[in-house]
C-alpha cells in the first residue's frame, strides 16, 4: 500500500530524474530519494551513460543513515552487472527497509527482476506509483525496449491554416523567437535530430542545439536517398549520420572525408527505408528521435506509422491554400484513410500557439 | 467614481443583456438593474425590437422604490423617440438618483447625448463600467453603428492541418457533434447566415438553427453570382436573400416564385461585390453574421478585409496536402502578404478544439 506521503517522494525523485533530461541517453532518466521518518536522508538522480545510477549517488548522500530507510525510485532497480554493478545489491546491502518503485524496467527480459531481487531478501517493494509520469520521462527509452524502436516526435512550425511555407519556399519567420527557443529544449531531449536532404538543400539547416547549455549535442541525422548533400553543407561540420539508398562509392567516399557517417539503407521503392532508419537509430541507443522536416517526410513517417507525436507551433495568422501544408499523404478518396491523433497539451509559447498530439498508429489496420 | 460593489451590480445587468442573445436585434443587447442600500430593487433586459427597452422593464419591476435608487445599464439609455419613448425620461420621472452605464451609445450621432441629459435633470451619471464585456456583447450593433458594416465571423471546421474536405469533395463528418451543436449556437445569435452557392450546391445545405429554440431564425443568405442556383434547393423553403451579379430576369422571377429574395449586386469582375453586400446587410439591420462557406469565399472576403472574427473547430486528425485548404488567398509570394490574426480563446468542444481569432484587418495598408 502507497499513501500521500509516498507519492509526495516520488514527485521529488521524479524532479531529480528530470534533471538527466538532457544528459542520460542512452540510459532512462531515473531519481531517487531515501527517507525515514518523514526525513530526507539522501537524493541521487543518474547524470549519464557510464556514471553512476541514481540509487548509488543517494545511498552516497545518506551513508549509515540509509539503514531502515524506504528508497523511492522512478525505475526499477537494475539486478545486473552493466557498466555498474547492480543497484539491488546496494540497496540490499546498506539495509534499506522497503523500497517504492514508479516503474518497472521496460525491458522485457528484465522486467520485475529487480523487485524479486529485493523481495527475496525481505524488503517490502510496492511499484507502480506514478507511474504515468514515471513513463512519459522515458517513453524513448521505453519504445526502444519495448519495441526496438525510437519514440518519434515530428516538430512542425505553421500558420493557423496549416502551412509551413509560401509556393515559392519563403518560410523564415513564420513562427515567433519564443517558440524557436521551445524547440532548442526539445532538440536537447532528443537523442537525434533527424531531417530530409531537402531542408538541408533549402535552408543550410545545422540542428544543432543554440541557446542553452548542454553537455552533449543530439546526433543530426539526414536521410538523403540519392547523396545529393552538398560537401559544403553546414551539417557535416561536427559530423552527421546519412541514410542513403543510392550505392554511390565515390559521393560516399568525400562525404566520409568531410565528417559524415553513410548507411545504405535502401527500400524497394529506390527511397531509404524508414523503418529500417528507425531499428538503426534504436539499435545505436537513440531513445527520442525529432523529427524536423518538410511536408514529404512528415507524410512518410506517418504513413509508415513512425511517428509518435507532433508538436506544432502555430502561429497566429493565414497563408493560404497555395502555401505548402504540413504533411503529404497522398491522395485520399475517404475520410477513413486520415491519421487519427489524441490531443495532449495546448499552451501559448510567446505569440504562437503550442499543440501536442499523440499519432494513434494503434488503431489503425486493424 | 465605481466600486467592486458598482462592479458586482453591472456584472449582473451584463447577464441579463445574455438572454437577448437569440431576439433582440437589430436592436443591441441591453441589461439593467435597480438597486438602493445593496438590495436589487428591479431588473429587466431587452426581448426584442419593438418591445420595452430594459431600463423599462426595470422599472416596472421596481415600482415606487425605484425613487433614489441606482440603475446600472449596459448600454447608454436613449434620448430619442423610437418605436419606445426614451429611457432616459423613464429614469428622471421615476426619480433614479443615480445611473452607471458600461458604454455610450455606438451611434456617433447619439452617443452621449442620453448620459447629457440625465446629468441635465440632476442625476449623477458614470459612464465606462466593464465597457469591454458590454462592447463584446454588442459588437455587430457597434459595427453597424459605427462602420455601417456587420460583425463578420467565419466559421470553419477543420483538420489539424487546415483541411475542410478531402480532394474529391467529401467532408462529412471531420469535426464532432458537439463541435456541430456549437455552432448552432453561434447561428442563433447572428442576424443572417451567409454561405457561397458551392456549398449550396454540394452539401444542399439549410443553414437554419436546429437542436436549440429560438424565436427567430437568422436571415439565409447565399452569394450566388451566376445564379446557379438549384429551383429546389432546401434552403429557398422559408426564404433566402441571394446576392447576384448577373441579371437574368427570367431565373430571377422564377426564384422569387420559389421563394427567394434576389438582389443584384455586380462587381467590376462578373462577381459579387462583396463589400456592397455587406453594406447592404447592414442597411437591413444586420449586426452579426456568421458566414459557412469554402476556400474560395472564404479566401475574397478575407482579401477583401471584411472578416472580424474566424471560429475554427479542429478535429484531431491530417487529411495531407492534397485535401482543401480553409482559404483561398492567391499564390503569395512574401510573408507580409500574409493574414494575420489574433488569438481570442482556445478550449476543448467534445473531441475538437475551438480556436477564435479576430482578423487584423486595421495593420493592413498602412
Amino acid at each position: 500500500m502507497v499513501s500521500a506521503e509516498d507519492s509526495r517522494w516520488m514527485a521529488q525523485a521524479l524532479q531529480l530524474a528530470e534533471r538527466g533530461l538532457y544528459s542520460t541517453s542512452p540510459n532512462p532518466r531515473v531519481g531517487c530519494v531515501l527517507v525515514r521518518d518523514g526525513n530526507l536522508l539522501g537524493a541521487g538522480w543518474h547524470k549519464k551513460a557510464g556514471e553512476p545510477h541514481a540509487e548509488v549517488y543517494a545511498l552516497l548522500d545518506a551513508g549509515d543513515a540509509a539503514h531502515g530507510a524506504t528508497a523511492y525510485v522512478t525505475l526499477e532497480p537494475c539486478s545486473h552487472y552493466g557498466r555498474t554493478p547492480p543497484c539491488c545489491d546496494a540497496l540490499i546491502h546498506a539495509g534499506v527497509a522497503r523500497v517504492v518503485v514508479a516503474m518497472q524496467d521496460p525491458n522485457p527480459q528484465v522486467a520485475g527482476r529487480g523487485i524479486a531481487k529485493l523481495r527475496a531478501a525481505g524488503i517490502s517493494v510496492d511499484c507502480g506509483l506514478m507511474e504515468a509520469a514515471a513513463r512519459e520521462l522515458n517513453a524513448g527509452f521505453c519504445a526502444r525496449m519495448t519495441r526496438g524502436l525510437p519514440q518519434v516526435r515530428s516538430k512542425v512550425g505553421m500558420s493557423l491554416d496549416g502551412r509551413t511555407a509560401l509556393s515559392n519556399g519563403v518560410s523564415q519567420w513564420i513562427t515567433g523567437a519564443d517558440a524557436r527557443l521551445d524547440v532548442q529544449h526539445w532538440r536537447a531531449r532528443s537523442c537525434a535530430v533527424l531531417t530530409g536532404i531537402n531542408t538541408i538543400l533549402a535552408d543550410d539547416a545545422q540542428l544543432n542545439v543554440r541557446e542553452i547549455d548542454v553537455e552533449r549535442q543530439p546526433k543530426r541525422v539526414v536521410l538523403d536517398s540519392h547523396l545529393r548533400m552538398p560537401l559544403d553543407a553546414r551539417i557535416l561540420q561536427g559530423g552527421v549520420l546519412i541514410y542513403a539508398a543510392l550505392r554511390d562509392d565515390h559521393k560516399i567516399e568525400r562525404l566520409q572525408q568531410a565528417g559524415a557517417e553513410v548507411v545504405l539503407l535502401p527500400g524497394t521503392d529506390g527511397r531509404v527505408d524508414l523503418p529500417a532508419v528507425m531499428r538503426d537509430l534504436a539499435s545505436r541507443g537513440c531513445n527520442e528521435i525529432l523529427v524536423e522536416a518538410g511536408a514529404v517526410l512528415n507524410g512518410a513517417l506517418l504513413r509508415a506509422e513512425l511517428v509518435d507525436e507532433m508538436l506544432l507551433y502555430i502561429s497566429p495568422q493565414l497563408l493560404g491554400s497555395s502555401a505548402r501544408g504540413i504533411a503529404a499523404l497522398g491522395e485520399l478518396t475517404a475520410l477513413d484513410q486520415r491519421v487519427d491523433l489524441k490531443w495532449q497539451d495546448v499552451r501559448q509559447v510567446g505569440r504562437d500557439l503550442r499543440i501536442t498530439v499523440t499519432v494513434r498508429n494503434d488503431d489503425k489496420g486493424v
